[in-house]
C-alpha cells in the first residue's frame, strides 16, 4: 500500500493536470478507470464484463495513459473465444474477483502523467500499442515504454480513429505487398475480400506505389456501389467471384500482364476462392493468406505448386511486429505521412462512444455486433469524458 | 542428300567402330535404330509404337549416341497422356508416317561417333540427358552437346542403371533437402511416400548430410519388411499413416526436436496426408510438394500458414535443371561420388531388356506396367545387342 508520504509527494503532479484529467482523479491521485474484462473464454456477449477500478499514480517507469480510440477487430473476438494463438495473461491486477484479461489489442492513447524515471514521454503525447494483448478496451491503464509506440509530434494532427486502426489492417497490407513477391511499379496483384479493412488498405498502398490491383468481392445486392467505392479508392479492376471464375477473365489478365500472369495474390477467404486466385497467378507467383472467412482450408493443386512454381505463405502482423519493432515504427510513420498527404483513408467505421454513462450492455453490445457476419462496418470505441 | 564424296570421307570413322557398333551400321554408315514413338496423346499401351528407322552418320556438331539404360518414370507416362506440362515437339525427323515424338526423358548414353566439329566428346564417352523431352526410349539418336551432360571419366565405373536414374529422383531429393529450409546437421525432416524413388534418395542423402528423417509409408501387409528396408537405408523413424496421425507421435517429435518441431516436410501424396505432415512442422516450417499420388489437392489450414508461419512450395526438377545447368553438373558429380563411396544406392528396379529381338508388345508392355498402381518396382529399359 502507498504510504501517506508518497501520496503527498504526488500531489504537485495532480495540480498540473487538465480539467479533463481532474474529473477522473480522486483526492489521493487515484484515477477512476473502467475496462471490458473476461475471466474465461467464450462468446464475448457472455463473458465480457464492465469492470470499474482505480489506478494509482504512475510510479518509477510507469506511464499513465488514457485511451482515445480502440477498434474491435475480428482477432479480438477470436482471442476472447480462446481460438487465437496470442493469449493475454489472466491476472488480478485490476482487482477483479477472478483472474481476468482486458479485451482488445489495438488502440491509440494519450499520456496523462509519467513516473519519475520515464524518458521520452510527457503528458499529452500520443502512442499506439507496440504489441498485441495489452488490452485496449478500457479508459485508462498504467503502461511502460515497452508497451507503447510513441507517435512523433509531426503526426499529432492524425485523427485518433486513423491512429487507432493503423497497426493491424494497414500494416498487414503494407507487409504483404512489400515482403513476398518483389513487386515493381506497374506489377499486378490480386486479392479476395477486397472490401475488408486490409483489402482497402492494399488498394490504397498499391496505388501509392504504382501497383495495379484486381479486387475480388462477393456478389451482393449493392455490388455496383461497392465496385465504385473501391475504384474510387484506387482499384484498377473490381470483379465478383463469378466474374473472376469466368474463362474470359483469365485471358484478360494474361493479356494485361503480357502473358506473365499476376505475381502476388492476397487471400483472406480460403477454400475454392484460393484456387481461383491462384489460377490468375503467373509462374513463380506467391499467394499470401491472412484470413479464412470461408472457414475452409485452402484448396491448393499440387500441379500449381509443382509446375507453376506457386508459393503459399501466411502472414500474421502480430508476429512480424514483435520481431521487427524498429521497422514497424518506420512503417507506421510512412503510413501516417500518406494519411497527412490525403493519399490514405481510414476504413468506414461505426463509432461507439465510451463515456462515464456507458453501460455494460452498450459496450458489450458493440463487441457482439462486430462479431456478427461480414459486411458490418468496423466498430470502434471512441472514448469521451 | 549426302554426296558420294562425303560418304567416302566418313568411311574411316566406320573402320574405327567396335564390333557392337558395326552390327548396327550399314554399308553406307547408316545406323539401324528403333524407338518407341507416339503421334497422339493417350494411354501409352494404345499410342506407343515401335518404329524402326536409320540414322545417318554424325555430321558437323552432331553426336551419334546409343542408349545404355532408360528408366520409365511416372512423368513419362503423364507426358504421353498429354497431362504433363513439358511436351516434346512432334516431328517427322525419324521418318514416321505421322508427326511423332519419342517417349522417355531420362537415360544414360554412350557416344558412338562424333561429327567433325564436335568438341569435348569422343567415342566411348558416357552422358546423361541435360533436359527433359529428348526422348530416351530408343536405341540410338543423333544429339548435340546442348542435349547432353557428359559424365566425367572418373565416374566411368558407375553402373548404367545408376547413371540412368540419377537426373530425376536423386536430384529432386537433393534440391528439396538443400534449397528450402536451411537445414543443419542434426535437423529433422519428414516425408510421406518415403518408399518412392525420391523418398529413398532423400533418406540416403539426409543420412550423408547428418539430417534425421521421419518417413511415412502407407499401411500394407509387408509393412515391417519395408520399415526395415528403409531403416537399413538410413531412416531414423519409419511410421505408417495411422502412426503419424496418433496424438502420441506428435508429442514424441516435439520432444525429439526440443519443442521446435520439424523444419521441412516433403510431400508426394497431397490431400489429408499433407495436413498431418504439416502438423509435425514447427513454426516457420516449409512443406515442399513434388507429387500428388492421392490425386487430391493439398489440404492446408489457414491457421497453419498464418500462425505457424508455414510456407508451401512445389519442386519440379526439370525447371530447376533447365535454369541451373552448371549446378546440375556439380550435383550429379557429387551424387556419383556418393555412389562410388558406397553411400548411395540406386532404387530397386526391374529390368526390361531391349535388344534386336524385342517386340513392340514387350517394350510397350513394360511402359504400361510402370503406369499401373504404386508399389511396382521402377521399370528400366536396359539396351543390349
Amino acid at each position: 500500500m502507498a504510504s501517506p508520504l508518497r501520496l503527498f509527494r504526488s500531489a504537485p503532479r495532480i495540480a498540473n493536470l487538465t480539467c479533463y484529467q481532474r474529473r477522473h482523479v480522486s483526492a489521493f491521485g487515484y484515477t477512476q478507470a473502467k475496462a471490458l474484462v473476461y475471466s474465461a473464454y467464450g462468446e464475448p456477449s457472455t463473458v465480457l464484463k464492465l469492470h470499474s477500478h482505480s489506478l494509482r499514480p504512475a510510479y518509477d517507469e510507469e506511464i499513465l495513459i488514457k485511451f482515445l480510440a480502440s477498434p474491435i477487430n475480428p482477432a479480438d473476438i477470436n482471442q476472447i473465444e480462446g481460438v487465437y494463438p496470442a493469449k493475454p495473461e489472466l491476472t488480478i491486477a485490476l482487482g477483479t474477483p477472478e483472474k481476468s484479461a482486458v479485451g482488445g489489442n489495438e488502440g491509440v492513447v494519450e499520456v496523462v502523467s509519467v513516473g519519475a524515471n520515464v524518458k521520452g514521454y510527457k503528458p499529452g503525447d500520443r502512442a499506439i500499442m507496440k504489441h498485441t494483448s495489452f488490452g485496449t478496451w478500457r479508459t485508462h491503464a498504467l503502461a511502460k515504454d515497452e508497451n507503447l509506440l510513441r507517435i512523433p509530434d509531426e503526426f499529432k494532427d492524425i485523427s485518433p480513429l486513423s491512429a487507432a486502426t493503423i497497426s493491424v489492417n494497414p500494416c498487414t497490407a503494407y507487409r504483404m505487398l512489400k515482403d513476398f513477391a518483389d513487386l515493381e511499379e506497374g506489377d499486378w496483384f490480386i486479392q479476395n475480400g477486397a472490401n475488408s479493412g486490409v483489402g482497402r488498405a492494399a488498394i490504397q498502398l498499391g496505388k501509392i506505389w504504382g501497383l495495379k490491383s484486381v479486387n475480388v468481392i462477393r456478389e451482393r445486392p449493392d455490388v455496383d456501389a461497392l465496385k465504385k467505392e473501391l475504384m474510387d479508392l484506387g482499384a484498377d479492376i473490381v470483379v465478383t467471384d463469378a466474374e473472376l471464375q469466368s474463362r474470359g477473365f483469365y485471358w484478360e489478365m494474361q493479356e494485361k500482364t503480357q502473358g506473365k500472369g499476376i505475381k502476388l495474390g492476397l487471400n483472406c477467404v480460403g477454400g475454392k476462392a484460393t484456387h481461383y486466385l491462384i489460377k490468375c497467378l503467373g509462374e513463380g507467383g506467391h499467394v499470401v493468406t491472412y484470413g479464412a472467412m470461408s472457414k475452409q482450408p485452402l484448396n491448393l493443386n499440387a500441379s500449381s505448386l509443382i509446375f507453376k512454381d506457386i508459393h503459399a505463405h501466411g502472414f500474421w502482423v502480430s508476429r512480424w511486429s514483435d520481431r521487427n519493432p524498429e521497422a514497424k515504427a518506420e512503417m507506421v510513420a510512412e503510413i501516417f505521412r500518406f494519411i497527412q498527404q490525403g493519399k490514405f483513408k481510414e476504413v468506414p467505421f461505426e463509432k461507439t462512444i465510451w463515456n462515464s454513462d456507458s453501460t455494460e450492455e452498450q459496450l458489450v453490445g458493440a463487441v457482439a455486433k462486430s462479431g456478427q457476419a461480414f459486411g458490418n462496418k468496423k466498430q470502434v470505441f471512441v472514448f469521451e469524458e
